[in-house]
């Protein structure tokens, strides 16, 4: 498959690029706002798996080439930009799952919260900007991006993903499942999205408060 | 410490009974509204324990007998009973923890979901109802209760407690970690108990949507 990591050139989108292109056979795209700029990140994730001896290709472009032909699309993108970003690629999204890894949150003196948008969850945000007919499956969510970017670091990590298309969300459990240390769940439809993006501040909030955690993800058992 | 299990003759109660009494010298008593419902599940208790050759001793009495001395006492009512439940014991409550590990939720076509009290969450809720001075702190949330009262099944689940007096939060983590399988992890202020909450409605979405998962608990690392 062809991967579009939307917005990839942050440390979320340079964790799924590393460890997609170590792990799987699917070409991975990076795209940006500035096309100069994911080219540049692109040349980077390459330069970091080659000096693992890891041969490997990976292209940067302009978000709406690197969506074009994408059978997935990950907008790896803060809460506030993802329809912007959606927007920008949807006459690109044909045939492509898109997915929605941000999660909105607001921090006051207590900690961090969970604060979604008034369409009840980041992830129905972007289903409410895709265009119709594109599947969007909320997924990668929470993922300690110091730790997923370190392809030293083992992850032993569950991935629950939620949406309303059985095989788009099976064709993201199965990426998450192809890579090393990750588990895709099925979550449920896009309205228990709330659910599994209020891990991410429940996540922070756990780090914050206990000294010996850091770089949390989550397992189910 | 004596620990009372208010409403402690349902599932979560049971296993919290047999767990605290197999694992800790902590003296547990049973409460109910109806005192001879808490005798007769506090004698079955002892008969589950005695069949494995521990011998211990469990009371039962009405609610507010169980609270009285009590170090703490955990509310095992649904939500829609904790009011009552906190309101009939109040004059019990004296140098005691009250613990709230129950949540509010709504089941809809597509699965559970977190579904709070106006005051923001069902801890807030307990907090409300108890008396000034009076320490709450959530937790025991979402905890299967078919595999919390088999002692045959091991856990392997963490358990984050939320309060706004860390040394009543310190008080019941240490409850939680003196039970076999189980960690309590500091997961902030009243304020931050939504996110934990909301964890148990993704374990029964969860649950519900992945064949292979059942009695679902989580663990942070």
């Amino acid at each position: 498959m062809r991967i579009a990591l939307l917005g990839g050139t942050g440390d979320i989108g340079e964790g799924l690029a590393l460890r997609l292109t170590r792990d799987t056979d699917h070409e991975v795209v990076i795209g940006s706002r500035d096309p100069e700029k994911a080219r540049d990140r692109a040349a980077a994730y390459e330069d970091e798996l080659g000096r693992r001896e890891l041969d490997a290709t990976i292209n940067g472009f302009a978000n709406p080439m690197a969506a074009d032909r994408a059978d997935v699309a990950v907008a790896c993108v803060p809460a506030y930009h993802l329809a912007d970003t959606v927007e920008a690629v949807a006459d690109s999204l044909d045939d492509t799952v898109l997915v929605s890894p941000a999660v909105g949150m607001q921090r006051d003196e207590d900690g961090m919260h969970y604060n979604p948008p008034g369409v009840g969850s980041v992830t129905a945000l972007a289903a409410d900007a895709a265009p119709d007919g594109v599947p969007v499956v909320g997924a990668f969510h929470g993922l300690a991006a110091g730790r997923l970017a370190d392809l030293d670091a083992d992850l032993d990590w569950d991935v629950p993903a939620v949406g309303d298309d059985d095989d788009a969300k099976a064709t993201v459990t199965d990426l998450v499942d192809a890579i090393d240390g990750l588990r895709g769940l099925d979550a449920g439809s896009l309205a228990a999205a709330p659910e599994v993006e209020s891990l991410t501040p429940l996540l922070i909030n756990l780090a914050a408060n206990n000294g010996d955690l850091a770089d949390l993800g989550v397992r189910f058992h």
